[in-house]
C-alpha cells in the first residue's frame, strides 16, 4: 500500500505485525515500540522508515532509539533532516547524542542550530559523566513569586512546548537562584488571585552539579520526586532531573553492580549486542587474576604433599570443603553489596553485624559438617570424619565473615564495594580453607 | 520547649539534629526523614511523637514508616487515632497494613471505617500477592467522554483531595470499562469547551488483574508512564498501579534476584534487621544442597585415586582448574541473569549467544592457560603443562556453557533463571572440571 514499504522483506517485519497491517503499526504503535523495530533494521532502512513520519512523532521515535542507533543514523540523515529532529528532542537527550558525534558532525550540527539550541547543547556537554550536570536537561518551566496563580498558568501554557516537566515549576528570585518549587496541580485548585509564593514548597531538595548520579536517583526515589533540581555553587538553577533520566542512570548503575558481582568489568553496551571483543576484554582480567589467586591454594597443597600422600582420601573431601566456604562467603558478600546500594545497611553497622555473622556461620557451618561427617565416617574412618566435620565449621566461618566484611573495607577504601564479587571471595575462601583443612588433618592424624 | 520530648535521650534524636532543634525538626522536616528516625524510636515514644503530629502530615509520615513498624504501631494506638489516620492514607497502603494486622485487629479496623473505606480495603485485599491486582491502588480520576475539557477540571478539583495520580485521569464508558487516558496538562492547555473525547489517548497501555508485577514495573519503564490502569475481564477499570509502587515492587524483584545469584532464598526484611534465625533458615537449604553437589567432585576424585597417587603434583592445581571453569560460569550466568531480567535478551535469543560463547570462552581459556602453563612446567614437566593447559581451555569452555544456558533452561521451565547462582554453576563446573582434568591427566600421563 506504500511504495516505501517494498524493500522490507517479511524477515524484517515487528513481532506479530504481517506486511497487510505494517502501515497501522507504523502510524499508531507507540513510538517506544516503532523504535525497538527501527533498532533492528539496516540503517537505511530505518532512515527510510523515521523519514516517512510525520515531525513530532519523528522526534520523539528518533529519541528512543539506543544511542549507538541514534549515532549512526544522524551521521547518515541529510543534514537539514537531523537538524530538524534534533531541534524537537528533550535537551538532554540532544547533548547525549552531540556528545557522541564525531567533531566534524558536531560542528556542522552546531552551525546548522538556531543559537538557543546551540548555547543549550554546549553548556549541557560540559559536565563529567555520571554526575547531575551531565544527566540533567534544560526542559523547566520557571516562575516568579511575584507571579499569581493565574499568571502561573499563562506561562505554563506557553512554555509547555519546551518543557519536559511541567508537573512542578520552579520559582526563581531576580538572580535566576532557586527559592522554591510549585506543584501544577496547586497553581489550579488554587483561586486564580494567590500568590505563588503561599503555594511553593520554600525548601525543596537539590542537588550540585558535581552530585553523583547514584546519589542523584537515591534522592528521587527516597522523596518519591518526579524531578530534582540542580543548582549551580551561587545557588541558581542550573536544570532539572527527570526522574526517568535518574532511573535509567540507576538500572545503569545496578547492571554495573550484576557485572562486578560476577567479576565482569562494567560495560554499557547491551550483552546481546557487545561484540566478542568487548565481552573477551571485561572479562579476562579477573579471571586472569584469579588464576594467581587460586595459585595459592596450589601452594598450600604443596606444602602439605606428604600428608596427601599419606592419606590420599583426604583429596576426596577438597573440593567440598573450598567451596562451601567460598559459598557461604559469596552469600553474605552478596547480601551486603545489595545492603550497602540500596542504603538498607551503612557503613557504620558492620560492628552490630558481624557478631551475628559470627552466630549465623557457626549455625551454618555445624549443619554442613552433621551432613557430611557420615560420608567421611565411611570413607576414611573416625580421624577423617573429625578433620572433615572440624574444617566444614572454620571454612564456614571464615568464609562468610571474609565475604561479610570485604563489601565494607572496599567501600571504606572509597572503592566499589561491588568489587567484592563471588568468584574473589571464593578465591580467598579456597587458599585459607587449604591451610585450615590440611593443618587440621597434619596434627590430627599425625601419631 | 515542648513537654513531649523530654522521654527522649540523647542518644535518639535524628543524625545532625540538637536537642535545641529537634522541635524544628519535627515541624520542618520531609515525612520521609521523619518516618525514617521514628521507625528507630521504641514504640511508646514513636506513638507519642505521631501523635504530636497535625492530621494530614501524621497520616503521610505513618505511611512513610516500614511496613513491620506500621503493623506494630497500628496495635497500640487508640483505635479513633488509628482509625482517622487509616482513612487519611492513600487506598494501596492502607491495604497492605490491613492484610498484615491479626484479625481481631482487621475486624475492630473494618468496623471503625466509613463504608467507602471499608469497601475499598475489603476488595484491594484479595488479589493474589505479587499481581497488579495486589499492588494497585483505587485513587484514581474517572472522566466520561462526553465532558468538556473544563468540565473535566472541574472533577479533577472536586476529586483532588482522594487522588494520588492527578496528572494523567482515565475516561470510563458508561459500563465504567477503560476508552481512553487524557493528561492534565493536555486539558489545561486546550480550549474549554474541548470534548475530553478528542484529547485523550483512546489506545492506553493497561494490564489484567492477574498480571504480575514484574511486568507491570517492565510496562512503565518501557513506556515511561506515571502510572498503569488495571482492567478486570470486562475491560472495567479496578484501579491503577503508580510509578512509586511498580518501583518498589522492581526494587524488591531486584533484591531478590541478588538474593538467588547469591543461593540465599528470597526474603522480604532488611538485610540490617532479619533475624539469625531468618538468615540461617533462607541461607542454609542451598548450602546444604550444593554440599551434595559436592561430593559428586569428590567421587570423581575418588575414580582416579591411582592417577592422584602416581602424580600427587595433579593436585596443586585442582583448586585452580576447578575454580576457573567456575570463575567463568558465574560471569556468564550472572550476565544472563540480569540481562533477562532487564528484557535485554529474550529466550529466542540463546542460539545467537552460544556460537559466541564457544569462541569468548576459548579465548579466554587460551589466554588462561597461557598464564598457567609455565607454572605447570616448572612444578612437574612438560606433561604436567600439557594436561593443565588443555584441562584449562576444556573448562573453562565447558563452565561458560553451563553458565550461559541454565539461566536459559531455567526461565523455560518457568522458573526463575536467577536460581542459576554463581555457587550453584561452580559446583556443575567442579564435577565436570574433575572428571574432565583427571581424564586428561590419565591418556596423556599413562604410558
Amino acid at each position: 500500500m506504500n511504495p516505501k514499504e517494498t524493500n522490507l522483506d517479511d524477515a524484517a517485519l515487528p513481532a506479530g505485525v504481517s506486511t497487510a497491517n505494517l502501515h497501522e503499526f507504523i502510524e499508531n504503535a507507540h513510538a517506544v515500540d516503532l523504535a525497538a523495530w527501527l533498532a533492528e533494521l539496516p540503517a537505511d532502512l530505518a532512515i527510510e522508515q523515521i523519514l516517512s513520519l510525520a515531525l513530532p512523532r519523528r522526534a520523539t521515535t528518533f529519541s528512543y532509539l539506543p544511542l549507538t542507533t541514534q549515532t549512526e543514523l544522524a551521521q547518515r540523515l541529510p543534514p537539514g533532516e537531523l537538524t530538524q529532529i534534533v531541534t524537537q528532542m528533550n535537551a538532554d537527550d540532544r547533548a547525549d547524542l552531540f556528545k557522541q558525534l564525531p567533531p566534524p558532525a558536531q560542528r556542522q550540527l552546531l552551525a546548522d542550530l538556531a543559537p538557543t539550541e546551540r548555547e543549550d547543547i554546549r553548556r549541557l556537554s560540559t559536565y563529567a559523566e555520571e554526575t547531575a550536570g551531565a544527566i540533567m536537561t534544560s526542559g523547566y518551566a520557571a516562575l516568579t513569586t511575584s507571579m499569581s496563580a493565574a499568571d502561573a498558568i499563562g506561562a505554563l501554557r506557553r512554555e509547555a512546548p519546551r518543557t519536559e516537566m511541567i508537573y512542578r515549576s520552579y520559582v526563581l528570585d531576580t538572580k535566576g537562584r532557586l527559592i522554591g518549587t510549585v506543584r501544577l496541580h496547586e497553581l489550579m485548585l488554587a483561586g486564580a488571585d494567590t500568590p505563588v509564593a503561599d503555594l511553593m514548597d520554600p525548601s525543596p531538595v537539590a542537588v550540585a552539579l558535581d552530585t553523583d548520579q547514584e546519589e542523584v536517583a537515591r534522592l528521587i526515589t527516597r522523596y518519591h520526586l518526579t524531578a530534582l533540581p540542580v543548582v549551580d555553587d551561587a545557588g541558581r538553577l542550573a536544570g532539572i532531573i527527570t526522574r526517568d533520566d535518574a532511573e535509567a542512570a540507576l538500572q545503569r548503575e545496578t547492571t554495573e553492580d550484576f557485572q562486578k558481582i560476577a567479576t565482569v568489568q562494567p560495560f554499557a553496551e547491551s550483552v546481546r549486542q557487545a561484540s566478542i571483543h568487548v565481552l573477551y576484554t571485561k572479562r579476562i582480567l579477573w579471571l586472569a587474576l584469579l588464576v594467581f589467586g587460586n595459585l595459592f591454594s596450589g601452594a598450600g597443597i604443596a606444602f602439605f604433599e606428604d600428608t596427601i600422600l599419606a592419606y590420599v582420601s583426604l583429596v576426596f573431601f577438597l573440593p567440598l570443603l573450598i567451596d562451601s566456604g567460598g559459598n557461604a562467603g559469596s552469600q553474605a558478600a552478596t547480601l551486603m553489596v545489595r545492603a550497602l546500594a540500596t542504603g538498607d545497611v551503612a557503613l557504620q553497622d558492620w560492628h552490630n553485624l558481624i557478631l551475628r555473622e559470627v552466630v549465623i556461620a557457626t549455625a551454618l557451618g555445624a549443619t554442613m559438617a552433621l551432613i557430611v561427617s557420615p560420608v567421611g565416617l565411611l570413607r576414611g574412618g573416625y580421624d577423617i570424619a573429625l578433620v572433615v566435620g572440624m574444617t566444614m565449621v572454620l571454612v564456614v566461618v571464615i568464609g562468610s565473615l571474609v565475604g561479610m566484611s570485604l563489601p565494607f573495607l572496599l567501600s571504606r577504601l572509597r572503592l566499589d564495594p561491588a568489587t567484592a564479587s563471588a568468584p574473589l571471595v571464593t578465591t580467598i575462601s579456597d587458599a585459607v580453607g587449604v591451610l585450615v583443612y590440611f593443618s587440621i588433618a597434619t596434627s590430627v592424624l599425625s601419631p
